[in-house]
């Protein structure tokens, strides 16, 4: 969709992610592509609905950044030059949401992502609510780390009949078989149960609190993870403290600063082969007028991306 | 919670309907008592979700008029007197809403409905969006009538996928066996299908339009309902004109204006038996600032309050 | 203030009503000028307060007018001519109130009212919460009518401790030796409570309500206050229909459209000598972020002004 | 872009008008379509801006109506049907705006509709604030009549320094060689000023006032345009009375209902060949925040192509 | 009115504190218990209104976190567990508010604060503006130090026309007779006149800037109050760095993070006997709509209930 | 306009900057004055427009502050005693901004500030969008180093169709023949584009990151610029961290905060002779409710005031 002729000023055009190309799902998507798809879900969301309208908020911040490539003043680097024209990133429009049928919904998203793994594309995935991130893991079929970057470490107890909230996601996922570990990074609320706390220690998961984050490198929290293994990453945006994140309703104080998360998706791209990763619980219906949270999220993909397709083409280079 | 020592500004105070006495399900109910129930449900929301929380600030709003009775100018007539005190009219609480479980909910709300009908009282339902409508009905044993006052009908054709959303209450309700017809008044979106329209005609119901509204009498379309007939009533704050309801995210031009909307309030209680009532898909979270849209809401149920209870003493007396 | 060499966008400029010359109450009045003045008084709101910031957002709205005339299309006339420029209207800022303190602030705006009448003036109020009318009425000293144009009576009863609230004004007023009689206009409101009622009219006043306004002309409601009277007029914004004034805590539904009040404020300002005039509960914190309801406000003081000015002016050609 | 086998709930999915599909200017819009195209331009407001951000908002609130077709209940009359698959409506994206800088703007809004007409297709103009008609009408060489529904002229004098503002477009317009006449329907700010009222019955243009639409009939304001001449309309959301249109900065009292626009855009239809139209000044950064505003301008839109597309149709068959 | 067999949603139900019992101020108050009491005034508001609403939105907010306790993971310690079904926390409703009589309402509050410390409860207040520590402290009977956490001093001069504005409270309580202390901390203001800052020392009360928080230990600022000597805590939700506190109208920059207010928490009934807290100058109807400023006030006063019965029964185990 | 006799809360008044006496530009300028200049113009805002209120919320929110001084309890000083009283601070009203035509505009802003300079005063300029410092720095006539602190460069190339947006400012700063160097600080977002940083560097100018900010000291970024020189100050309110300005559509993660801010002023105003200053890009139509964005840039300037009158009285003494 990037027309280069054009003064494409972020108020213009249809938006796709950063103006890449539209493409369906049924086999257009290039090899290796990151990407991204949209899944407008927020059913699950325990307080304040309204996460169904980040996708789109995403894409529409997303167009503040230039088609073209950025750049990094302090590292004096170049990322994702040429990468939406040259069809390195993709968008892949959004999954069919069926209300009040959450089977149907997660069958949907499951099957999506599916499709971008037979691609060898890596999805970048724009939520919606926090619970989006389970049905998204069970479309890997390889052994797969997930890392969750996240204010809470839901994993409520799933019960009868609580059972797809947003409480409840890497429960489901630490479950699933191709799921080696799951890392929770940033926990702190006082809202996370001590059951919470200790059935993820119990099933072998590891827990990185804020004054490890602080006070600790982050070798030293990541190093039960295998070099080079395949990683999942989730973003939830209340990782970031509250401050930043004004249009997230679980925003907690005590969090992340930029530079925290920074480096935290550097070293995560550095060590790891990123496989996929999602960012969640944006909600555009509550932000502040400037759209500050989602403009935020749309940095955090944005980075990831550059930090990823950057890896990719060093490695390219090294062959 | 009503103490008439008290100066209770509006902001002051737990916030029970009117200050009404909060009264458990299990067995406090009084007889033949209005009985308002929260429904906080909205996960059915086809666009914008939030009206999660009008149970909330319908009762917010409720406390601007006074406990004690009201007053209409134009009728020289005073309603209300000592409802509250008296315990004609109390507060049940909420339905516990399970989330992402529209099964488990869905029983929660006919349950809740059936202990009070059990208890002879008149549910008072506040939504949430018009889904809750469906399972509030089916607590009805008796045979009722059910009449929708709505900007749409509500009569989408249900399918395996879409089943329960806010587009289909009035089709699983008029399928239901103890209700003898449904009649649609105020329906006039162009987002109506046509599908819709000729179903729920061809299923012996009644649409009632607003050039019908606007140029024939009331007993014209309520003819078809045997008077004194047990009545649902069921109210969409959309069935206003849009620019009254800038807190309904469902809100269509050429609506009803208050006149109107009380003409008919009037008419159906004075005509029938109202066995209960709802109001649905006001959405605080998107309301102007003012809360407009729940006052607006809590004035009808207020109204409908003093309508029935009025009538209820008139023929008390008439014994 | 005004320059007419300028372009005069309505974001430009330090905001005086109309962009007319600010004069402080210090002697600098100019006879028979429309002396407008400021009450950023709220304390005595009874929900959600804020209208203390509505003379600033009055004046903000009213540069969106030319100060050098308005033309009404409909009649083929020009008003307010050189209104501005030949300081037949000033801006004589705002009355100091002091917080928390209602006694002084009372006292402050009948002292500002009363140099304004010192000056022959005509105060044209901009309040502030409704509470304000009772102290601007008593610093008139000849004999006066008072016609209000509201939803709601505002003639509470006074108790020890309930006595100076935003309910209570027109109780006061009528009180006032000088006050002939108060005629309330619009009320409809479910809030009002039927002792103001019966009080009211036990005092020898007159309600006008939505019903007559309808269905009766003009002359038959205001037929007993004789013509040329001296006449307090003062506009609450709820009198118009709620859908016209979201920044309006206390909107009604059933109420004046656009045209009823304009007809209503041309024959007031025809049939009486209107000396002073306020309009109050505008809350800017609440409007829409359009500030729909101040520019509304805005509009019906420059017509009153227009309406006000114009007769004047053809008195004057008579003599 | 859309797929009837999905959802589509409106919160899914990249935003074309009705999930059209989206064409480039160069070389396929279809001969005949309706063709969407943006105008996110607002740098001409008066007072506050944000009407660049109306045609995403537009797209987005179109996806609320079906892209299959819509039904009216009134007519009991089907509109649109397979007008979406069928590429009589296509999406052609926005204007690529320059910013400040209006002459170049001028140039590339003029050269996309011209593209458009080119192709015979009809353009459906999402402004954007209300100085953009001038660069889209500008674009037609065959002699037409341009019909303005509108508060307000919109003909101010044009000066050395004040020239393309929202308030000239009409002057401009009139200046046009192409352009027979003009027509304004619902004139009645007091903002108008009495220059532009004289001045544009001086150019043989018409006024109708809010006074003629109640109490004439609309065969009396469009006699004077001949039947079957090609008709170039242009809407204001202002037209509409303030009530309904929160998010409109130059929202006025005393405007046009629903059913009044309805049958000014069948009559309009009906009469004349419509050769394209827009819809302007719609601020969804200001509106409430269910976007009503941008609704009610979708379903102006979707009305005005329904009939306009019916007219093909009958005619069509006709043949 | 906590079920612990429901799902508790936070939207669901009538919303007390921590959904703690709600008991009359006449009699029913268990004990030692923490009783909460709203204050909703706002009147003395110097300069945007709202903060009346804040008891509501805080005990709507703590309902988010659970009634059965909550977990702390850095200390792996839990907290508040039985408190709310115990009765070791209930809620005491509202203090009547008298509109526009500040003597009246003082009364009241220092009345309501009385009844609880009769009953051996710890006075949980929540406000409303920062005036009303003024009466809620007057109602303590005993010797106490009064701490203050708050970005300005509250100590402005009292006149005869300016006597209880919400700059002045600390001023009245310093010269109450059983107020030993005032402990001013985290003061910063420019809007702090020179006249308080000398005051205030001058009363020998003790003042910590920014400067010392970051750059010496809390036992050089406490260490003037004796140990277990009886403390009254004020919270000025202000005393947050002004990122942190969007809907707090008096936010300065320069101010405290999370970690250095728990910091202080912890410490504060740690060191002294906790008598009663407040928490004030929250403004629901300005803040961001995720309400986050309530959450943050609401984390505050769990974590203030969570340390404050943990000494208690530390100390109970101890004897 | 300051009276000392009143109370003066900040919602009473029409606003001048700290109610300083409104001046025009046509001679009444004292000498050495500090002269408060509003340039309401946002026309070239590249996302969402509305800085244009901002000088109009800019003096709103400085009435927040006293006019008779203010008190720094760090450094236990007085600044801006008899500042305004003794007309060392005058507020010369708004630059008269003609829509959509940027070079009518750019005239008066570079003759409104001549006019200022030429009355040896210090323009204190409130902007607007950042476009608006090349015309104000152009009425400089001799020699200057211009400081920028922003998040970002605006040195974006110019164009034949991009000229005078608000990204290349700088650029047509840096090309002033009187500009003896740029100096940026804070310098950070991914939106800069590597041209920009290359070009400015190429042109001799300064860049100081956020890591040379964390890192080393003022005086090591400084240094380039010779003491005493006279220097131009323009403050991006993005330059603060996003945190703390919700009301900026620029704003950028890892930012200043208020300290660093606060030491860099006041090296600024120490090293330099500093001659005016801006502080722009506050957007009160987004900001939120509280006016945040707008009191932290009110409180900007009035502390930049203050630096800079008291380096003056020093100097005067030391004569």
């Amino acid at each position: 969709m990037f027309d280069a002729t054009k003064t494409n000023r972020a108020y213009c055009g249809i938006p796709t992610f950063l103006r890449a190309d539209l493409c369906a799902l049924g086999g257009e998507i290039p090899t290796d592509a990151m990407a991204v798809l949209g899944i407008p879900f927020d059913e699950a969301s325990p307080f304040m609905p309204g996460a169904r309208f980040a996708p789109r908020s995403l894409r529409e911040h997303s167009l503040r950044f230039s088609p073209q490539s950025y750049y990094d003043m302090t590292s004096d680097r170049t990322y994702l030059t040429d990468a939406v024209t040259g069809r390195a990133i993709v968008d892949a429009g959004d999954v069919d949401v069926v209300p009040v049928n959450v089977a149907a919904t997660h069958h949907n998203i499951t099957e999506a992502v599916a499709v971008l793994l037979a691609a060898d594309a890596i999805p970048v995935v724009l939520g919606g609510d926090h619970s989006i991130s389970f049905p998204v893991v069970s479309a890997f079929q390889r052994p797969i780390h997930v890392i969750q970057i996240d204010a809470h470490l839901d994993f409520a107890p799933i019960t009868d009949t609580l059972t797809y909230t947003n409480g409840q996601p890497f429960r489901h996922i630490s479950n699933l078989p191709q799921v080696q570990s799951v890392t929770h990074i940033g926990a702190r609320s006082l809202r996370i149960r001590e059951a919470e706390y200790r059935d993820t220690l119990a099933a072998g998961n590891r827990i990185v609190g804020m004054d490890e984050i602080r006070e600790t490198a982050i070798e030293d929290w990541l190093g039960h993870i295998p070099a080079d293994a395949s990683v999942y990453l989730s973003v939830d945006i209340d990782a970031f403290d509250m401050s930043l994140v004004p249009g997230c309703v679980s925003g907690e104080p005590d969090g992340l600063d930029y530079r925290q998360m920074r480096s935290l998706l550097k070293a995560i791209v550095a060590r790891f082969d990123l496989v996929g990763f999602d960012l969640v619980e944006i909600n555009p219906q509550l932000d502040v007028a400037t759209g500050a949270t989602s403009y935020l999220g749309a940095q955090v993909l944005v980075e990831l991306m550059g930090y990823r397709l950057a890896k990719v083409r060093m490695s390219e280079l090294a062959n």
